[in-house]
């Protein structure tokens, strides 16, 4: 596979970690390409902000520091605000759209948005909502195999919230097959939508 | 403080990651310096080796990969032949000493032994031998602030098994106090010992 830069980041709670270890572990231990991630525990982490950069490689990686990432998935206004003008042109953005609005959009970047708050609480358990954002995250990108996701998250769970987690992912992964990009104008945030 | 960097290596199912999470998050979170956390999911991962890097800082981090660790935590006999030709020269090389024989040590590198995964069974739950690991790496390096690192360990394990996690910091922190450095001659495995 291409080398892609990945960053993931929200707040604390979210488990951002765990959603950049499912898929380091899935591209690694599954897909048989390589991996790296990184986290930082700068002072930003303090403030309970929270975020994790994953590189993706067909071959070794020699420098795992993301600094122009291909994709960011956004779980909080914070993280977007933040980390949206570090986004290569011509990049991905995925949010959490009950979470994110898309203020000062940079041109040419193409948004994704799946309620995963939402969607975990229909599950019974806000907590999954990484994994939600994982499968969503797996269906608009195509960039890893859906089975080494999978087992990624199983692998990446007490065997209690497996069951739970699969179903998250694939919650995540549905609703993406269906997702239709956004634009600013469209807002991500249904309610300060003016319709 | 002044920029260190540290890899801690041993093999799947021996808490390495958790270890220098803990590290990191005591650095950053409660000691309010800075800290980056890097793990490769490469083929290594696959065969059951397992790798994180740390580095600490009294400023931010711009590139958080270690090439020449200061420090190195070897849990296995794997990892010590693998990263102790990196370790830089006056560097500090800590290792299980019931696991790790110090075949080939370089020149100039000073080294300290616990029986981590002894001492963690003396408490009845082998899995905390990370946690000793940490505890001793406190009080031989005296890098971290003990205190951080102790509520670092409480915000890192699960509320059930805190208790558990501080009495194997202490038991590797006070094993540290004692310790005295190994050599290649002392050898680390007291089973391969002429005596």
């Amino acid at each position: 596979m291409r080398l892609t830069e990945i960053r993931i980041a929200g707040f604390g709670g979210q488990g951002v970690i765990l959603a950049a270890m499912v898929i380091g572990k899935a591209v690694s231990i599954f897909q048989r390409d390589h991996a790296t991630m990184t986290q930082n525990f700068g002072p930003e982490s303090r403030g309970g902000a929270c975020s994790a950069q994953v590189v993706l490689s067909g071959s070794p990686i020699l420098y795992p520091y993301v600094t122009r990432p291909d994709i960011l998935v956004a779980m909080s206004q914070e993280a977007y605000t933040r980390f949206v003008p570090e986004l290569k042109e011509g990049g991905l953005l995925l949010v959490e759209q009950d979470l994110v609005r898309l203020t000062g959009l940079p041109e040419g970047i193409r948004v994704h948005g799946v309620p995963a708050t939402r969607l975990a609480e229909e599950l019974g358990r806000k907590m999954v909502l990484n994994v939600v954002m994982v499968g969503f995250f797996a269906s608009v990108t195509g960039l890893v195999d859906e089975q080494a996701l999978r087992r990624a998250v199983e692998a990446s769970v007490p065997p209690a919230y497996r069951e739970l987690n699969l179903k998250a992912f694939q919650k995540g992964f549905e609703y993406g097959t269906t997702s239709l990009p956004l634009t600013e104008e469209s807002e991500a945030v249904p309610e300060l939508r003016g319709d």
